[in-house]
Formats: structure tokens, C-alpha cells, sequence
């Protein structure tokens, strides 16, 4: 017999985007009820290596502790896992490894999404993390796609975009979103027509502080958490 | 030695009020990175027996399935439990049973917070299920306190209250908050000074309609996420 759905979350990364993507998880959802809505089991344990500084080889690995929450998720029952944490990815094929129940991957649930939108920007800027951008997972496969991709500078991602991601880990919404809204300007001023929140603490951010270019913007969260939902709509929920 | 700690939530009831508590829980604590937050593990599982119906005789029983989401937290390694739901408590002590981890108790977190504070009214409102005002938890422990107690009545229950939570459960806030917001407003004119929001659902909507008078009540989900975030502070994570 198939393992009920119960959709695990492995979270932590930061805890408010662990929140954040709850939220979009219930959005998502056109549910009447409490019943009809998506079960979950999350892991928001933040207590976890430092991911930039791990790939920057300036910090220790976060795997065992990713692998410990995989492995509670499992054991909990989760019949799908998501990971709302773009770099966590960088641990992938490792967790999967790990874990009986398949994890949709974050990167994966953008792309389709991008693929099948009806307007097709020739340029798109990327705002994530050095070690997202140095995997090259955005870039390559919207290229793939025929579009043209800006990243920020080394110098931006140390102005703005790293200083932006540690205001919102310390709940400092508003001083983060002024931080990354000058990082998204910058990628729109070198031709960008629409951007990729590519790290989870970017849309909190700009969303706390209303950004005007919301709506030029994907966001790989909410490309997720559609992804899960669907999953779950497809149990036929609804017409039970 | 100790368990780590960790921090399990038996939501799910309903899925919205359960973020509301997460984030309750991250507001409760000043943590200046993601690692100095709460570590939680959350059971959100929403497929769970209508409590109030369950309690009124015309439903199954939800105590299956608290005890099988209590079991999980407990598997995934939770050091204290919380439950961000007052009717469910009705079942604190079989849950209290088969839980290693302690559970605390949301009435108990509750009239210890307003013991401790300063204004003391004389007459207090409490807004609830009918299986929690006939349980009196709150009434008995006030009246201990010399405090006068109102409650709605059945027919208030049945125009506003009732109607009002299964609103938010199908996730129509605002409907949810104009519905509660007249219960609100009934048990003011009958001379409450303050109301205790003795529903997860109530504050959530309350608080999206931004109700003018939620200065003038106490939130037990509120007293209950200090409570855990005071357990987690006392582990000397700041000193770290």
C-alpha cells in the first residue's frame, strides 16, 4: 500500500522563510476546510552550519545536520520531502541518497514553471547566493531556454545581497529589503526584465517592504510550494 | 544525558493558527541569527476529527489522532511539546500519558501571565468553543483569581463564533474577523474589561481585520509561545 501523502519540509534556512513557505503552502491551496488542507510535518531546526560559509570553505558542512532532519522526516512518515533553501540544494544528490521519500527539487519546480509562462523575457536577472550562483543550476538551464541571464557582481553580493540575507535572519525585515532592493535595481539597470528571488530570504525581504518590481519577479518558494500542492490536489482531496 | 532541546508542535487544528503560533514563537525570541532561534519540529497535519463536533456527541473522537501526531514529535527526538489549540486540551492527559516529552499546558501558561499582570480588571470575557467553556478551565481559574467571568451565550455561539472560526479555517479572514469581532463586542456591553481569546482561531482573525480593541484581550497562543521561548532562552543559547 502507498505511504499516505504527508509532505515533509526541511527548514531552518532561515526559520522565517520556513514560515514563509507554509504560508504559500495554505495559499496554494483552494481548500474549504481544515481536512482539505495539505499535510505537513516540518523540521525548523536553524541550529545548522552556516551553508554560505560552507561553501566558501570558510565554515563546516551543514550535511550531517541536513542529513538528521531528512532522516526525522522520514521517520515521521513524510511521503514527499521540500527543502525551501535554494543552496541546501548544493546537498541534493546526498540527501536524496539518504531518504526514501523523494525530494522535489527547488530548482526543478522554477524552471517548469518559468518554461511555461506566457511572457518571455530575453533577460533575466538571478539574485542568490554566491555558492547558488557559482552551481550555475539557474543560469545554465535558462539558457537552455534562450534567455540571457545577469548575475549580481562579487562586489554587490558583499554591499548588498550578503548583508541583506543576515538582516532578515535577524529579523530585520525592513533594513534587509532596502539591502536586496538595491541588489534587484542593480540587475534591472544592466537589462534584467524580470528576476529569480533564488534564495528564500529574498521575497520575505521584498515583500516586508512592498518593492514596486514584485511583479517582475519568480520566486522558487512559491514555485515549490505549488509544485507540493498539486501533488496534494492530485490525491483527489477534493472530491471526497 | 538531557535531551537537546526541541521544541514539538502538535498543530494542524487549524493549519493557519498553527503558523500564527510559529510565528509567535520566532517574534518571542531576540535572536540576532538564524542559529539563536527556537529549534522546532511542527505536526501539522490537519486530517484530524472535528474537535467541537466530537466534544457535542456528533462526531468521532480526535484522540487517535493526537496520539499518533504526539508519537511522531516524540520519534523525532521533541524534548517539550506544545499545542497552539485550547479545545484539545481536553485531552491533555491521555496525550499527557503516552508523551515522554512534557507537554505544556496553554491554560496554565495563560493565568500565569495574566497573574503576573499589572492591571488587574474585574470582570473578564472568555471567548471559546463550548467544549472549552464547558470544560471551565478558564472560568474556575479566574474566579480563583477574584475575577468576575462572561461568556457567550449559546445563541451568540451559534451567530458569531461558530460561523466565524469555521470562516477562517476556509481561510475568509476578514468574514472570520467581522463574525468574532460582534462576539467581541457582545461580551464587551455586557461589562468585560478584557476578553481572553481562548481560540487559536480568534486572534488570527482578529488580528487581520486589526480589531480596535485587541489591546484590551490576552491571547493564550501568545502566553503559550513565551512560555517555549523562555524554556529555549533559559538553555543559555544567548551566552553561547
Amino acid at each position: 500500500m502507498a505511504k499516505p501523502f504527508l509532505l515533509g519540509v526541511l527548514g531552518g534556512m532561515g526559520p522565517l522563510a520556513t514560515l514563509d513557505f507554509q504560508r504559500r503552502l495554505l495559499d496554494a491551496t483552494p481548500a474549504q476546510s481544515d481536512q482539505q488542507q495539505l499535510p505537513t510535518v516540518v523540521w525548523n531546526v536553524p541550529q545548522i552550519a552556516d551553508r554560505q560559509k560552507a561553501l566558501a570553505g570558510t565554515g563546516p558542512s551543514p550535511l550531517p545536520q541536513l542529513i538528521h532532519g531528512i532522516k526525522a522526516l522520514n521517520q515521521a512518515g513524510a511521503s514527499y520531502i521540500a527543502i525551501p533553501c535554494n543552496t541546501a540544494h548544493h546537498w541534493y544528490d546526498a540527501l536524496s541518497e539518504v531518504s526514501e521519500a523523494p525530494i522535489l527539487h527547488i530548482v526543478d519546480a522554477t524552471l517548469d514553471a518559468l518554461a511555461q509562462s506566457v511572457e518571455r523575457p530575453q533577460r533575466v536577472g538571478v539574485i542568490a547566493t554566491k555558492g547558488t550562483l557559482d552551481a550555475g543550476w539557474y543560469q545554465r538551464r535558462l539558457a537552455l531556454q534562450g534567455i540571457e541571464v545577469v548575475t549580481p557582481t562579487e562586489e554587490e553580493l558583499a554591499q548588498w545581497f550578503v548583508p541583506g540575507c543576515y538582516a532578515v535572519k535577524r529579523g530585520a525585515l525592513v533594513e534587509g529589503g532596502a539591502l536586496l532592493s538595491r541588489q534587484a535595481s542593480a540587475l534591472f539597470a544592466r537589462g534584467a526584465q524580470k528576476l529569480v528571488l533564488a534564495c528564500t530570504e529574498v521575497p520575505v525581504a521584498l515583500e516586508a517592504v512592498n518593492a514596486p518590481f514584485l511583479h517582475l519577479t519568480w520566486d522558487p518558494a512559491q514555485a515549490l510550494a505549488e509544485r507540493c500542492s498539486h501533488l496534494w490536489q492530485s490525491q483527489g482531496v477534493f472530491n471526497r
